[in-house]
């Protein structure tokens, strides 16, 4: 569960609270060992998930599903964590049988559709998305797992914003990687 | 953040373990301390949360607003965790501005309306409700928190069946008690 | 488990990450929860623990073990996580029986002796200690808890330095206190 | 951070559980992510460590330093978490400068000596030893880490028995392995 932090890092950290060192050690010399997920890891994962997003929109606007479709595999593989277990997801757009998402192929259906397993999947990521901004509302960070709660607001090239509800649990891997395991996303009530 | 389990518990839970024990140690020597949550423990929490709401509907039916407000206040109190920090709580029937109820007192107006600071809120625990069931699709637990994504159907004294997506984490407190950090509802998409 | 940084302390903290907010989000609107230890409680907590060594042993020199029992009292109480369940302790200079101290009682006897059930005690705390000093070889932080490993050094009235292989691991609390849970101190090998 | 459990163990365990569920929920169909350590691992883990000791310790009473290392080598990577960062390591026999054994190399010269740069390293697990026991006083328990702290016996091909008090940081890693991120050993007190 720990995760090495590069020496570079650790004592640039460990410099900034020299000021507090009583202590007859020279920093240098202590080794340090962080999992910890920060607030500054979770907002730079949600930009993340948000470029992703309009990356595999204009993917797709140039090259065509054969384009979005790997991109989005990739993105899946990347900000999920379906590698480790059953990942919580309900998308917006999806209902009934279909509703939640354990696997990363649901995920991947929901995201640009094309899969005949998922019939409804139209594939929300193709929608010509110009710009994704998230708004938190909570941020709860807990060793290396952090929750935010808040909107989340899609721009269309037409200058249309929609507007989610929208929950996810991050967890921060040993390999440094910033991964959702939660994410709830839903229209708002009467919206 | 570590819970002491009384040593009952304790001796029974380790007695369990006794036959993978290839230690000379005595089960009775040995003293544990285990602050992780169970999958048992996040059942009954949703089962808990689930009679809470029926009896503020019952106790609504026969005492009225006077007397489901005080019970609503005190499920509150002691089923999430206001006193710790801002709770990320979406409730199912929210919008706008007052989407998020990061306070007790949002949550409070949120079940039992009558609360002139959220004009919006009928109450939705005052609702004629005879039966609420979780239906579980992912759980997933680390440490002293949990997460459970899945569905809720509520049933009202017709019979007609309400069914929302629903995402809680959990976490265990130190006194033992399950408090709900996070909880995320939303009506199903097109429903 | 979580813990509530209260408001001041927050956006303080929050403020320090707006360069790196490529959000629409108002940073005094985000509300954020945050349980996690830093390296910097650890060195507060580890000179705290030194300074409050020190301060029994003037308080027996000036009033005596009337005056210095009840002060280790509230230091065990506070330093340590003896309420919440079995401290692991292994005090520098206990042996057989009574090597381990998972009860208050018994680390109290460590610290000031004094105590017919544990004969052996002289009472670490009552020496003439000037200086104490914590040199960290290895720190990891992991959520709420940390793990420190290194030496501390104990310098007498005549200035002779006592030098004591020592890991803590540090927990933080709901209230914010920084505990111990673990505490393993020996002399070097051969020393 | 999370771990997979694999179908079989996760429905298994469910099954266990299943007189508790007042919920409609078919046991089958909940997926479950659990990354948290139990004491029996902790105990397994003790005991392969033991068995790992006497194994390094018989192959060198039959193939020699040349096949005793590669052993202790691989050892080591599979016990602690060496990859993953410094380990918090004092082994019982070592002293001044050389105490703390934060990297790989420092730990296998422990095991088995024969390396220049650690030259009083006789190689702990080169002795003769027929029998290792692990008797437990606090085992404590926090999600994906557990600690223990007790006494370790080790019996030569004499008969004689060397009990040291040891300390152990135990992980769950995402791979289901359980690696040591703390160890401290120490003779008793005066013995």
């Amino acid at each position: 569960m720990k995760k090495f932090v590069a020496s570079v890092g650790l004592f640039v950290a460990f410099a900034s609270l020299s000021s507090s060192l009583s202590h007859a050690q020279e920093a240098s010399k202590v080794q340090i060992f962080d999992s910890n997920i920060t607030v500054a890891q979770v907002l730079k994962a949600q930009t993340g998930w948000c470029n992703a997003l309009l990356k595999i929109s204009s993917t797709y606007a140039s090259g065509g599903i054969n384009a979005a479709k790997p991109l989005a595999a990739q993105v899946i593989n990347s900000a999920y964590a379906y590698q480790y277990g059953p990942v919580a997801f309900k998308p917006t757009l999806t209902s009934g049988a279909q509703t939640f998402r354990a696997t990363k192929e649901g995920a991947l259906a929901y995201f640009v559709g094309n899969d005949p397993n998922y019939p409804s999947d139209k594939g929300f990521a193709l929608k010509d998305w110009r710009s994704c901004t998230a708004v938190n509302n909570v941020i709860q960070i807990a060793g290396p797992s952090a929750t935010t709660m808040g909107n989340v607001l899609f721009t269309d090239s037409k200058g249309v914003v929609t507007t989610v509800d929208k929950t996810w649990n991050f967890v921060r891997e040993n390999d440094g990687s910033i991964r959702i395991m939660l994410h709830h996303s839903s229209l708002p009530f009467g919206g």
